[in-house]
């Protein structure tokens, strides 16, 4: 998987890219990042200029079309030329389509990526009918530039190329498996500061501490992100289980203390 | 402003947030970034090593409480000793609230805050429940760490602190002003490759740019982010621009060819 990013500050890519698992993948040649600055397509042969201000007014200054379109086609062509197909080209804008996990699996077929991080107010809406194929958001926040989501694209969409992740079976276990949020987790020591490891854990049941974590992952999914329980896929027994929860989410305040606390980290008295 | 990361990758946040906006606000004294390394805080004096199986089974390793409140701790302390109050401890995950520009403004509001960075398979429950104050994600996607969504949230929160985008009017007028997607840009040359910039905006009338530019924002926003348009103040116009939109886009297919087109770029014939 090749991703190339074109941006006004490559060493901000080189360096972020370099470390952890994106590192490791890149060492091993299973992915390569490589970042292009469009500053070296500028016209503008005295100050390598690449910016100026929005025809009709306002505040802040847009990148021109001439270095962005020449960025992107140096780009594509050096894909073509090696033999590989025309990329898709993202650029990172809150007006795109929201980034997901089911984008990033999408992705995560290609080839080769192009990413277009904007700067400033923006670049020529003419570069970007020219050149672009995906818009994509990370977030409805306003960010300086596109290489933060760029890498956080990157970062996303790495960790689905097979052989990048240690164990491929830790992606898949993952948050949004099963569209559920994570359960808690617990390591050595058994007792911290007073507080246990739930029993259940330690209890070398493993049938038991699936359906506990499972448990607490409902849970966790109705009480923060009650959304994604719609496309969840869950047992009988689990419907039942949830079923009850919403029950007692609905149970008046002057009950609440009779009710079972949530549980998840089961101090014992 | 004072931004705390506690890490065990704290090199990649000081080369991600030295360049660009934040890295001059940093110079300008406006903001400061201090990364923290998890791992100074093992109990380990051998190995430093910060992680560990997880308590019922699983692919991957978990961090350890001691380490990471050592660490919390630590800042916290160092804050109150300065005589601040004691700062909100963020914590990226998933199961969080999800960062929007709106939590963006309220966080800017404080003198510090400490992003907790996890890795692995994420934090052992313990810490989280002793040290954590507020949960946030940027998305829903997986990625490898907390440091690209704490630089992500630095990055956004920073643009919000007075004094650190050249333009105070900028960051008020940018994407998510009044909910709406921002209008197309363009700068110099007039023509690009064949492609005119709308005369409109060459016109000089602002008042008309003005409408020109909501009416595209709008447009843009019906078509790719309807939800917003909820919670958009619209004047009396505007509202009857957006309904003949709506109604435009209800037309069949076979009378496509006769309604306006969407008129971004407008290029004479």
């Amino acid at each position: 998987m090749h991703f190339h990013v074109l941006t006004l500050f490559p060493e901000m890519i080189d360096q972020g890219v370099s470390t952890s698992i994106t590192g490791r993948a890149m060492d091993k040649g299973l992915i390569s990042v490589d970042a292009t600055n469009i500053r070296d397509f500028s016209e503008d042969e005295k100050h390598h200029h690449v910016d100026d201000y929005p025809y009709g007014g306002g505040a802040g200054m847009v990148m021109q079309a001439a270095p962005v379109v020449g960025a992107v086609e140096h780009v594509c062509n050096r894909v073509t030329e090696e033999g590989r197909k025309r990329p898709r080209v993202i650029y990172m804008t809150p007006q795109g389509r929201v980034f997901s996990q089911k984008i990033a699996q999408e992705l995560a077929q290609e080839e080769d990526l192009v990413f277009l991080c904007g700067h400033y107010e923006g670049i020529d809406e003419r570069a970007l009918e020219m050149c672009v194929t995906d818009y994509l958001s990370i977030g409805d926040y306003v960010l300086t530039g596109g290489e933060l989501p760029a890498m956080v694209m990157i970062d996303c969409i790495s960790r689905l190329v097979p052989g990048v992740l240690n164990n491929d079976v830790s992606a898949e276990f993952e948050t949004f498996h099963d569209n559920l949020l994570e359960y808690p987790q617990y390591t050595r020591p058994e007792e911290f500061m007073g507080r246990k490891v739930p029993a259940i854990l330690l209890s070398g049941d493993h049938k038991k501490v699936d359906e506990w974590r499972r448990e607490r992952s409902i849970e966790r999914t109705l009480e923060h992100r009650p959304d994604l329980l719609d496309e969840t896929f869950l047992s009988k027994k689990e419907k039942k289980f949830l079923a009850e929860l919403r029950k007692e989410k609905e149970t008046p305040a002057d009950a609440e203390n009779s009710a079972a606390p949530s549980g998840e980290s089961e101090p014992k008295a």
